[in-house]
C-alpha cells in the first residue's frame, strides 16, 4: 500500500471510530482520546487527520453531503409517480441510517447543539427541504399531489417529521423499527397529498 | 425570607441558568462551573444542590413529566371532539416550548444522549404515546378518528414527528415558526384520520 493510501485508510478508520462515539455519547461527549484509542491510531496521527472534534464533525457532515448528493441523482433518474418517490427516498434514507454509522452520527450532530454551529446543522435541513421542494412542485403539474398543497411548507413538515423519527427510533429501538414508522407516516400523509 | 424560602428559590435559579445551557450548548458541553457563574452562586452551593449534571437533568425531566401531567388533566377535562383535543394539546405544548426555558432544555436532553440514559429519554416518549394513544381510542370511539386508524401506530408517530418539528424549528428559527409547523402538521393529517 502506497503511503497515500494507507493514509486515507488511516482516515476511514477514525471517522468510523468518531462516528460510533457520537452516536453512543453524543458530540461534546465524546473524547478525542477515546476516538483515537477506539481507532487504533496515536494520538498524535489522530491529530494529525483532524486537528479538533469540530474537523471530524464536519467531514461527518460531508458524508451527509454526500448521500443527500446520491438521492438527488436518483431524484433525476427516476421515472413514474413523484409522491412513490419521496416515499422511496425516505425508505432509501432509512436503510442508509440503519446501514451506514457515519450517515447515523452526521444525523446526530444535526439534532444536537452546541460545539457545531447552528448554521451548518440548519443548511443541511435547508438542502433536503429543497430536493422535498422540488419533488413536490414536479408531481403538482403531473396531478400526483394535490393542488392545494404548498412545496416549501410540505417539504419543512417532511424534513422534520423525519428528523423526529429518527431521533425516537434510535432511542426505542436502536433504528430497528425506523422503517416500520416511515410506512406509518405515508399511510397517513397519502390521503392528504391526493385528495384535493 | 426563610432560609428554606431561599434554598428553594437557589434551586429554582439553578434550574434555569442549567436549561439556558443546555440548550445552548447542549448537555455535554454544558459545564457546572458555567452554570453556577450564572446563576449568581458558589460552585459549594451549587454542588449542595445538585451533585451532578445527571441530578440537573432529573430535575429537567421532573419539570416535564409535570407538564406531561398538566396536560392529561386537559385531556381529562375536555368535552368535544376527541381530534380537536389532540390538535389542542399540541398547540399547548408548542406553547409551553416557546415560554418555558426549562421545558426547553429537557425537550433537548430527550433528542441529545450521552451521559443520560436512553432508558429516561424513551420513557419520556412512551408517557406521550400513552396519553396520544388513548384520546386516539376515544375518538375511534366517538367516530371522530377513521376506524382503519391504529391508536398506537399513530401515537408512535404523533410523539416522533413533533419531536422532530420542535428539534428543526429549534435550529432554523430559535422556535419562532413552530405554532405554524404545528398548524401545517394538522393540515396534512386531518383527511388522513377522517376519511374513511
Amino acid at each position: 500500500m502506497t503511503m497515500q493510501a494507507r493514509a486515507q485508510q488511516t482516515r476511514r478508520t477514525i471517522i468510523e471510530a468518531a462516528a460510533d462515539a457520537f452516536v453512543t455519547r453524543g458530540f461534546a461527549g465524546a473524547s478525542l482520546a477515546e476516538i483515537a484509542d477506539q481507532a487504533g491510531v496515536t494520538k498524535g496521527a489522530l491529530y494529525f487527520h483532524f486537528p479538533s472534534k469540530a474537523a471530524l464533525a464536519s467531514a461527518m457532515i460531508e458524508v451527509q453531503r454526500e448521500a443527500n448528493a446520491e438521492l438527488a441523482e436518483r431524484v433525476d433518474a427516476y421515472e413514474g409517480d413523484r409522491l412513490e418517490l419521496l416515499v422511496d427516498l425516505t425508505r432509501a434514507l432509512g436503510r442508509r441510517l440503519v446501514d451506514d454509522a457515519t450517515l447515523r452520527a452526521a444525523m446526530r450532530l444535526a439534532v444536537e447543539r452546541g460545539e457545531v454551529e447552528d448554521a451548518v446543522i440548519s443548511e443541511t435541513y435547508t438542502r433536503w427541504e429543497q430536493l422535498v421542494a422540488e419533488v413536490v412542485r414536479a408531481a403538482k403539474e403531473r396531478r400526483e399531489v394535490a393542488g392545494h398543497i404548498d412545496p416549501e411548507r410540505f417539504a419543512r413538515f417532511l424534513v422534520a417529521a423525519f428528523t423526529g423519527l429518527q431521533t425516537v427510533s434510535l432511542v426505542e429501538s436502536g433504528l430497528g423499527d425506523l422503517d416500520d414508522r416511515v410506512e406509518d407516516m405515508w399511510m397517513l400523509l397519502r390521503p392528504g397529498l391526493t385528495v384535493g
